[in-house]
């Protein structure tokens, strides 16, 4: 399920197949090669999973990702949990052009509404797979890098050519068995004083270290 | 009001004064200078402005926080609304060492909790003050900087001694009368080969630029 216009028009260039529209003014879309039924305010209301709905629900066809070979960067999340997180992550790849999100089967679920959201539209651009982490990371000839505050320092990390960051669960970080799977790790270094400041959201993390690892692309 | 025993916690250390605290678990804080109510999981609930309700609600002194002198790096928002994204870009602020943020009078209250909450402590830690933004930037003797897709490119711009970076309003950006006095832009490159890829999220857009800026502190 897919809310919003301005959203739902990214998709008609996209991969994502639409069912169905349900639209208080379906002359704002324009489209005859989707079924668009006019529907109330109130019953907007009721189908929307937004406290504040807003102008169209579009219901859309699921296709299940495959993976496809590896990139030369990709994100691999282990168990990452909060929606917001998940889309606020696809959001960055897209940035970013990350093709590929690699995810362990615990991984919040891509097709939450939740997430859907976050991203923007994002996530009809960004392959979001789910699979056997520990089997993959052992298999990949992409160099698995981890985040740790004893890691590297990002500002003099040189980068391998092809590689996987990996980001943890939001309160446990990476899992033991991912952990034994990572080549090398890096870290944000911190300039705050403060010793008890919390690390930063994982979100903000990844688009930091991404900022840095792009900075030669440049 | 702050909620959650970790982040109380953090307050004993700060200039923050609390007034009294509403607890499931008053044993846990083990404290004498401060009152701790004993109440009910049920009475939590009902005081509490969280979907899920933590252990602990804190009754806290506001100080009104006056503008220090200007500092080398310091964040001035220009009408950011979501109490979330304020959150986040004091949380930022705080890991960065940025240890003042001036905001534009209609910019979101630091002291609502959901800002609060999505500060994770760090609030006690950054003075946030609120000012005629218009007659601030044209006093300030630091280089005031905006983001612009027309900027210089963030991987390649010389920091100025002393700065402010800009950030407006997630939907409509800098107020023109902002716009005036800014007097450098920068922009993060978008790799991504989409058109239609929304810009970054605004705490996340202050987040990679932060890290390119404080590369050369490293």
């Amino acid at each position: 399920m897919v809310e919003g216009n301005k959203i739902i028009c990214e998709l008609f260039n996209s991969k994502v197949k639409i069912k169905e529209i349900f639209s208080i003014d379906p002359q704002k879309l324009d489209r005859t090669d989707v079924p668009v039924t006019h529907i109330s305010e109130n019953e907007l209301k009721k189908i929307s999973m937004l406290q504040h709905p807003k102008d169209s629900v579009a219901v859309c066809h699921l296709e299940p990702q495959e993976k496809s070979e590896d990139k030369a960067i990709q994100l691999v999340l282990d168990g990452i949990q909060d929606p917001g997180n998940l889309g606020t992550i696809i959001r960055l790849a897209d940035w970013f052009g990350i093709e590929q999100i690699i995810c362990s089967d615990d991984t919040a679920d891509v097709y939450n509404p939740k997430v859907i959201m976050a991203t923007m539209g994002s996530f009809a651009r960004v392959n979001v797979v789910y699979t056997n982490l520990t089997e993959y990371l052992a298999d990949t000839e992409n160099v698995n890098i981890g985040t740790d505050m004893e890691g590297e320092n990002i500002y003099r990390f040189e980068k391998p050519q092809k590689l996987n960051l990996i980001l943890g669960n939001e309160g446990n970080g990476m899992r033991p068995e991912t952990e034994r799977l990572v080549e090398k790790s890096v870290m944000i270094p911190r300039f705050g004083k403060s010793r008890s400041t919390e690390s930063l959201n994982v979100s903000m993390a990844a688009g930091i270290i991404l900022g840095q690892l792009f900075k030669e692309a440049e």
